[in-house]
């Protein structure tokens, strides 16, 4: 069989979605209501795979996963048609990150975990898996942390593995495993993942719009196609080889609804390049489009396509470069 | 086998603490130190087995476990040896409980789940194990919450049993149930749960201290021996048929380290009353200095018989009537 996608999830995690409303610190908050406490498989790349999958995209999934945790999460995937797991199991537990969301006065307040530690072991053996999956598909998705004893070239070296085999490979994380895999063998696709407010990119510190340009070209040097940076919270600078654009949106967003649209971006990329011509920048905006269309959603759903055309009026266009 | 308490926990939760400093709203936390991230079996009547284990104290604890999330609490507790497990098991799953450290601002921030749906048969099942297990002690602790599906007459049938087999009784717990138990079936000891701030008990807010004073006497006039309100943050106000007292801290203590410390005053009241005679009083005491103890440990640990006693020289006792 042949999947739309491989995506690699190295850390998963279950996602604890508990919406409190008025949340502050030192209280004692009870929830009373089931649909304000919601737990689901989580960590980034299984993200784009749920919300592909509400749009009929298959996809094989693999990464780690361990203890009673990663039973949870195994189950949850277990009932999506479109997902195929294929994760090496770990002796010490998945990890469980904490998501609170506040709808009065739109917030998010995350705590993510680090994750369990990978042996040497499981690494060669999500290495052997990796190299025999990676003919099933043409696309190959990195996204997220990498849990300790993961080597740092671990990136880099999956998608040196998933280029020399021609396949298209998209790539969404942060720090020296994301930066040694630009510089190294870099994505076609990359979306820099800058939830956490003060982040270093390839040694620079992105602060005002011109480090965003400055290390988006870099990023495109190196050889990617497409290079996505949300850019603070008001909009998203888009790169390709024709331009640099900065899309923001036309109306506010409640921030709370934010949760996991770097994720629906991402999927909305590579959904049109699947169902589409090989256009990076009508992709971009595809994304941006279905990141607002997912923002409507509590949960990892993807826009459907009268949604998402209809989104993509719903933010400005502006040429930067 | 005979055992030195039954406790019962009718909502238990895998308590997941997180150490964050700077806990805000609105941001990405990553926890990098696994030991900032812990994860134990919890409910009141969990933890007071569980604190009461370190000092060799045995127990038999009861009450609902389901899912996953039961089978860690089942796992967990089954490590401790003073500890014998005797629950019914649910279709729905236990719930999970968030408790945010802050050791820079001194700060809990708790989010508390409902937990799982108890069936008539569920309950049924558990009351005949309860009838079943009381011969085999003569102390019965029956604290916290109740899940959805469990009757708001329950503590107090639980209480109506044990009476009527001449049992010593313990209950902590704040809400319709725990009135309602009060009124019909009071139990020897007696804590209000006040960790929620605005709380009515019996039908009146507590507020100020002379409200307390009342609710405290009425409680004593429905057949309890000792009854404990914590007072706001500043101490405990203690109520015996021989007088009313006001406990109050002499150091500040880190407000990060009061979580659980409610427990730990109760199963302090319990090893005192184990161990020695038959004093109200004293057992008061000793249960504020088990949790003046017990703030110095992250963990659901009980100070041992030194550090307590050290610890009875650490607050001021104020009569008040």
């Amino acid at each position: 069989m042949k999947y739309d996608l491989l995506s690699v999830t190295m850390n998963p995690s279950l996602d604890r979605e508990v919406v409190v409303d008025n949340f502050k610190t030192d209280q004692l908050f009870r929830i009373n209501n089931p649909s304000n406490s919601v737990m689901d498989p989580g960590g980034k790349g299984i993200n784009v795979s749920l919300m592909l999958s509400t749009l009929g995209i298959n996809s094989i999934s693999t990464g780690f996963l361990g203890g009673f945790i990663g039973k949870v999460i195994q189950k949850g995937l277990s009932s999506v048609n479109e997902i195929t797991t294929n994760f090496v199991y770990t002796r010490e537990s998945t990890r469980e990150n904490i998501e609170i969301l506040d709808t009065l006065n739109n917030t998010i307040t995350e705590i993510n975990s680090m994750g369990p530690f990978i042996t040497e072991e499981d690494y060669d053996h999500f290495l052997k898996r990796y190299r025999s999956t990676i003919s099933l598909t043409e696309n190959v998705l990195i996204s997220g942390s990498i849990p300790p004893g993961v080597p740092i070239n671990s990136y880099s070296k999956l998608l040196e593995i998933a280029k020399s085999e021609n396949k298209r490979t998209f790539l969404e994380a942060i720090g020296p495993h994301f930066d040694q895999a630009i510089r190294e063998n870099c994505a076609d696709v990359v979306r820099v993942d800058l939830r956490k407010r003060t982040s270093r990119v390839l040694g620079s510190k992105l602060e005002k719009i011109e480090d965003f340009i400055e290390t988006g070209k870099e990023i495109l040097n190196y050889g990617a196609k497409l290079v996505i940076m949300s850019f603070h919270i008001v909009g998203d600078v888009v790169i390709t080889n024709d331009g640099i654009w900065l899309f923001t949106v036309k109306e506010e967003i409640d921030n709370s609804h934010l949760l996991g649209t770097g994720d629906a971006f991402m999927a909305g990329i590579i959904y049109y390049l699947l169902k589409n011509e090989l256009n990076y920048f009508e992709a971009a905006k595809y994304g941006m489009a279905s990141a607002i269309s997912s923002a409507r959603y509590i949960g990892k759903i993807l826009g459907n396509e009268d949604e998402v055309k209809n989104d993509l009026g719903k933010f400005e266009i502006k040429r930067l470069d």
